[in-house]
């Protein structure tokens, strides 16, 4: 697999944007690779961590030369990004993603798209609760999943590309529909963090309604601790996440509140019968993943 | 602290049961300790792992010489185990238990006590995914807390000892009321593992329900996995915790199902603000956990 690229833009250098650069700076044959941020702090980090081989203040100087252009930034500025920049493209070049949600958001980028230049959707599925180019690695996608995320307007060779890239990155590459993406990840991604969030915050309601001054979170073990881990996760960009996929998140709550009550049902009745039967299926699903 | 025992009986030799025998036997001075089980390849694996010194079949025969009795089988045994044996305890003789409820079992123990022997509820809270002596370690309770519930009926003697033993294992040990202790494990604990079990059985309904033949569980990453991976904990235990809990429990549940109704109304109505403060209470709390 080999991959050359005459200009990189990175737009966004935080932990994905910034360790894909280290990627495609040490297995790609980049002539060069260009960070845009808001921070320049961070984007020093990255050019010294062989993120990027410089940065500019203004995106359109980055974007301009570019082959490859990598939309890194949370997914509700793709918008304000692409309408700053999105023109200025050349013919042939390829702006690919990196966001959490698909569905609307590769409408719309598809959308920004001028003649000749193609948008891939991508998503690699890489830890998350760190943020900033300074927890980045070059081994962050290695074994990692990322879904690429064609449509009927998506540029074959722009796909394979994308592919390659992700591929060189170590990851294991599948496709899937953007809107088929949200369903998937609202199930396995979305809800998880809907769950580790709202878990927090009624245990701090608990300890709020109680008469007794026990400091509950002090006694917690490691249970709590990994159910909790992706609470701790960037609230901004969970946020976005979480408006960009409503629907379906939505739907998906709905069935875990009634997974939640019917448990319920059968603990209230002494039904130990049927929690065992409740609690061995997870189980069994559970051991799939591990 | 020095800590002598004539003869111990451990009434049920896994994960907790083995890991005590496996302290016991290189911190304590104890002349004897006895193993009793259902189960007798697990027993011969005890004495291997030095957990245990002998085991026996009939419970009466390592409890009536003991003056400390380790009560480490499922909370919903204890009236079966105590009935078989409690009056065969010798003056003095101390039993104590290593349950994840305590209340209303801590009170049916003391019930089950003949004249001199005391009982002393302790909960040590190490990590459980796993089950049987073979996972066990003589280093499992280190660093971890211990919770000890004496009542007014607890002999202050034997609470020390007891707490002691767990000081000797290297826990960080407190002590509670039994139905605060239910009250906060309840919580940070019970609550938690419902919420895991009910996430991943949400999930294989979403399956169940959607016409995609995407397997939406080959595409979690890293998060779903920490978020449930208690829920591969043992059905039978948690079965027993959940009901012998149940009230707290179902009023915890409660509480968590308010807090995703109200996390999802925000999501439904798109109010980004509402999303961000709560993901962010959220997040706060969560590190004060790392």
């Amino acid at each position: 697999m080999t991959l050359h690229f005459k200009q990189v833009a990175i737009v966004g250098v935080g932990l994905i944007g910034g360790s894909l650069g280290m990627v495609l700076k040490r297995d790609a044959d980049a002539d060069c690779i260009i960070g845009v941020g808001r921070r320049v702090g961070n984007l020093r980090t990255a050019v010294q961590m062989g993120a990027i081989d410089r940065y500019v203040e203004d995106p359109v100087d980055a974007v301009a030369g570019a082959d490859l252009v990598v939309l890194a930034t949370p997914v509700d500025s793709y918008a304000h990004h692409l309408k700053a920049w999105a023109d200025r493209l050349q013919p042939e070049a390829i702006v690919t993603d990196v966001g959490s949600v698909k569905g609307p958001l590769v409408a719309q980028a598809e959308a920004f798209m001028p003649e000749g230049a193609h948008f891939v959707g991508a998503h690699p599925i890489a830890g998350r609760e760190k943020t900033g180019v300074a927890a980045g690695s070059v081994d962050l996608f290695r074994q990692a999943r990322c879904i690429l995320t064609p449509t009927v307007r998506t540029n074959p060779q722009a796909l394979e590309r994308v592919r390659t890239m992700w591929e060189v990155a170590g990851s294991v590459v599948s496709t899937m529909d953007p809107f088929v993406h949200d369903h998937v990840l609202g199930a396995v991604s979305h809800l998880p963090h809907v769950a580790a969030y709202a878990l927090i915050n009624a245990l701090l309601d608990v300890q709020t309604r109680s008469a007794s001054a026990v400091d509950l979170l002090s006694f917690s073990g490691g249970g709590l601790r990994d159910t909790t881990r992706i609470a701790a996760s960037s609230p901004e960009m969970w946020r976005d996440i979480f408006l960009w996929n409503r629907q379906k998140l939505c739907e998906f709550i709905d069935v875990y509140v009634q997974q939640l009550q019917q448990l319920k049902r059968c603990i209230e009745t002494g039904d130990g019968s049927a929690i065992e039967k409740e609690l061995e299926r997870a189980k069994q699903a559970r051991e799939r993943l591990n």
